[in-house]
């Protein structure tokens, strides 16, 4: 088994190139610069020079707790959700799933399903799947190492978290590659320097240069000492699990007592659709949810192949899915954190490729988070898109994703920032293209200024008809922060923009990852605490980890 | 002057290519073939050399009068919206506005205005300027000559117009160059050949070719004859807008009297903001709301510049013009169909260039119509982006605009087709993704099916767990047309799309409307109309318009 060791100083804050880079873009990039590459550095206008820290080094609105400060749009009538969700429970109580952990079946049984010796089968009582699920709580805070960026999970609140779990990523530069931990490092740090990403969403890129038996540690050591922010532990059986918690646990200072009441973490149970919960997923919802850290349960059902063609076969499968493994956690333990998760979409009927960002997708938002809210369950969708390129197609299926989870209710998008291609690929453009997206969402659900002075009838007064507001003491008063700033949006007027070279906005995406990368700074972290959490990496490390068979 | 005569035989059913295009892009196409190009032929498989119509020559969906399906997204309370409206009557009772058209003025101090000898200044009582707007009919249809393709304005109903007035237009071939009759013409075209497009906007693009004296009797002309749908008139003056009416009239085959209650054209009437009235705007409203046709009254209020810097003061003296505006249109004809029109935006305080598709529009978009629904009024609102090119910020941009369009409750989504550049150009490929973009917008807004076969309880029975649906005929008998089938999206996985060149969304648009302009046919017109129509324009053709000093 290939051991890779720890690096000594695991933290670096800057931007490091492989050798590929220098004969690809054919950039005077060095690995062995200390700093950001001088080609970048020109560029930047010496702003790569200023060491300020994250926050400083570039502007980018406050880290907030977001609330959407509008109902969210009905997709179906009460009768029509009504339908929906009797169709579910008769899902779960004719038809059942399979469940492959023997003592999660045993603690269904326990808790009242239908449970038959010889069988993985399980079926549940609609009656007992309703109060089971009624201990969920509706609304709770998940938190951060840094409280200041702890989240607020269900209700009005919504919460952006990266891309996760893509095999690939890719920049104009470089191109498309398999994941590293190079990779992995530089998207976990533009997530921790960038406020409108709320939490990491597991590994943005999986780095397949880290042995899996030791990946688990290394990965969630750096989500936990290059951001300060929430972060996602996969379920990828017991031990892995357990070590999630326990560097989790570590990073927040917390006691094992504590940690009951106090989620710091999250999985992802994604259901083996159609209804089969497998060994890994039932794992992890015992150890986390008996942890009380949070679950969200996330059936992966795209209509028409694991999931019927209809949207509404579709969402009547996912909510069987979800409502069973959503009743789970609470058999493990009541009250434990709780997310209700949506992920259908349609397929590409001609090559059967997964479809994202469409009007299906969006229908099935809207209508994942009317029956989330009528469980009263915290609801999580996703910011996706299909597209292989930065392009027109990145950018409109990825706001009609957006449209469908702000107006569906998501209280938690996850992917919001770097995904591309189905998932198969997490890309620095796209998540400077996200970032301003959910900068620009941000806004658009910040409370209008309503006050006598914003009203402006005086200016008005003031200008009259025939006059301009340019110059007037009101505008000048307020034009600096009166507007959002976007990061790529292009506003010079043709002739400029054409004699700058007719830039589009991948390619100014581009530059900008590179500048701001080349200023991230690490978080602080109180001495003690980061040193028994490398003692504990460190020793689990030298152990092996979790010992796979290759 | 020059008078451009009309042409013998004004409908072209085959692209056209200037000469140009032959040296910039190297195609072997060539402007005296009577087909489409070979090239374009050649790619499109054949497509091209089917002449069966413009409904059969490609696959789209039907035309149909859209609904939203569910309510609009209020953005402010209810006492919220009364600050700003009852604001917006202090600014028409306290400071009133600037009017320079005598009899307008005259027409306002009968219905009740405060006008003063001797100066251009008018006020309006707050409750005069209520009962006055109270006579606005709130929905109602305008007919297109060809009754099928009629709208309904107001209510739930959403209508998508093509962009209109842009002074330039580009496609990826010929780059950007002033508007001309040909390009005119076919963007005329491709708007009559997408049934999601269910009106002309105005000029898609100023064919500036056509001396101004004539333009509006060729391009109404055109208007009348390329297409059967409702159309726009540009209120410049009595004498075009009669001539518009008039071919109006004889193209829907209504005697002057069936005029009155039958609207057929529309007109936008863009107040100068600050809070002016000019002479061409007034004019505009009366002949229009005296003949019965559809006046949308909208300010060109840019926070920043022409209004306050302020989103709700922006807004504020949007509702001020746009009700100042409204109650004209019911003081010339009690009952004359009028739409409220909202255009706020803000501008780039560095450049003063306007921005567009930005949250700030959004907000603007949402609360304009808020404030329609108050006085029900149907409302307008536009597809707007900023961006130079058809890239990730054009898609943005416009998705945006279409989401604050959607649930602002907009009736009327001018410019929703092929707009750029803040409306400086309208593109060809900008038009095809903006047809891909209110497809998808349609689709997701049409009813979910949530029959019991959609419900598909039979089929995850008959699936069950591990399974998957791909061959069950469940699946077989829905899917060709399971799902909405866009035209850009290319979802070909990573490795298959950059075999083919890593082709990007915008290239795919290229190809696209080459192929499905190539296909356009004429839509059917009564010949004792169609001649009718001739004998007029010649006539004033003739006669040389509308004349002008140049």
């Amino acid at each position: 088994m290939l051991v890779v060791a720890a690096p000594a100083v695991p933290i670096v804050d800057t931007v490091q190139y492989s050798p590929e880079i220098v004969s690809l873009s054919g950039n005077c990039m060095s690995e062995a610069s200390a700093d950001a590459a001088p080609a970048v550095r020109a560029r930047s206008g010496g702003r790569a020079g200023k060491r300020a820290g994250a926050s400083s080094a570039f502007e980018q609105p406050p880290f907030r707790r977001l609330k959407r400060p509008f109902p969210p749009t009905p997709i179906v009538s009460e009768d029509q959700l009504e339908a929906i969700h009797l169709a579910s429970l008769r899902v779960l109580s004719e038809i059942g799933l399979d469940v492959l952990h023997e003592d999660a079946r045993r603690i269904m049984k326990e808790a009242g399903a239908d449970v038959r010796e010889g069988s993985e089968r399980v079926r549940f009582d609609p009656a007992m799947i309703l109060e089971t699920i009624a201990t969920a709580p509706s609304e709770f805070r998940v938190h951060a190492r840094n409280a200041d960026h702890s989240i607020d999970f269900g209700g009005d609140n919504l919460v952006f978290a990266q891309v996760a779990s893509a095999p690939n990523c890719s920049d104009l530069d470089r191109g498309r590659r398999p994941g590293n931990q190079q990779d992995f490092r530089n998207l976990v740090k533009l997530a921790q320097m960038h406020n409108v990403i709320s939490a990491t969403g597991g590994y943005p890129v999986e780095p397949i240069d880290l042995h899996p038996s030791i990946r688990h540690l290394e990965c969630i050591r750096d989500l936990a000492t290059l951001t300060d922010k929430v972060f996602h532990i996969y379920s990828l059986g017991r031990e892995r699990n357990l070590d999630g918690i326990e560097i989790a646990r570590i990073a927040n200072g917390l006691t094992a007592d504590q940690l009951l009441d106090n989620p710091v973490c999250y999985t992802i149970i994604n259901t083996n659709s159609p209804l089969k919960l497998d060994i890994p997923m039932m794992e992890g919802i015992i150890q986390m949810s008996s942890h009380g850290q949070l679950v969200i349960v996330t059936p992966f059902t795209l209509a028409g192949a694991m999931a019927p063609v209809t949207v509404a076969g579709a969402v009547v499968q996912q909510n069987a899915e979800a409502l069973a493994g959503i009743a789970f956690t609470q058999m493990v333990r009541k009250g434990a954190p709780v997310g209700y998760g949506g992920f259908t979409s349609n397929v590409d009927m001609k090559s059967g490729a997964p479809a994202f960002g469409t009007p299906e997708y969006m229908k099935a938002q809207l209508l994942g988070g009317q029956l989330a809210r009528r469980y009263g369950i915290p609801y999580r969708t996703s910011n996706t898109c299909a597209a292989n390129a930065v392009d027109a197609q990145a950018a409109y299926e990825s706001v009609f994703s957006l449209w469908g989870a702000v107006q569906g209710g998501g209280n938690f998008v996850l992917h919001s920032a770097g995904w591309l291609e189905g998932g198969l690929r997490a890309s620095y453009e796209k998540t400077i293209l996200d970032i301003d997206l959910l900068q620009m969402v941000t806004e658009f659900l910040s409370p209008l200024d309503l006050s006598e002075d914003a009203l402006a009838v005086e200016a008005i007064r003031d200008v009259g008809p025939g006059g301009h507001f340019f110059g007037t003491q009101h505008t000048q008063d307020r034009y600096k922060t009166a507007f959002y700033a976007p990061i790529l949006s292009d506003w010079r007027n043709f002739e400029t923009w054409a004699e700058a070279g007719s830039p589009t906005a991948v390619e100014k995406a581009n530059r900008v990852w590179k500048e701001r990368l080349a200023s991230y700074e690490a978080p602080a972290m109180d001495p003690a605490r980061r040193e028994e959490l490398d003692a504990f990496v460190d020793r689990r490390v030298a152990e092996g980890g979790a010992p796979t068979d290759f």
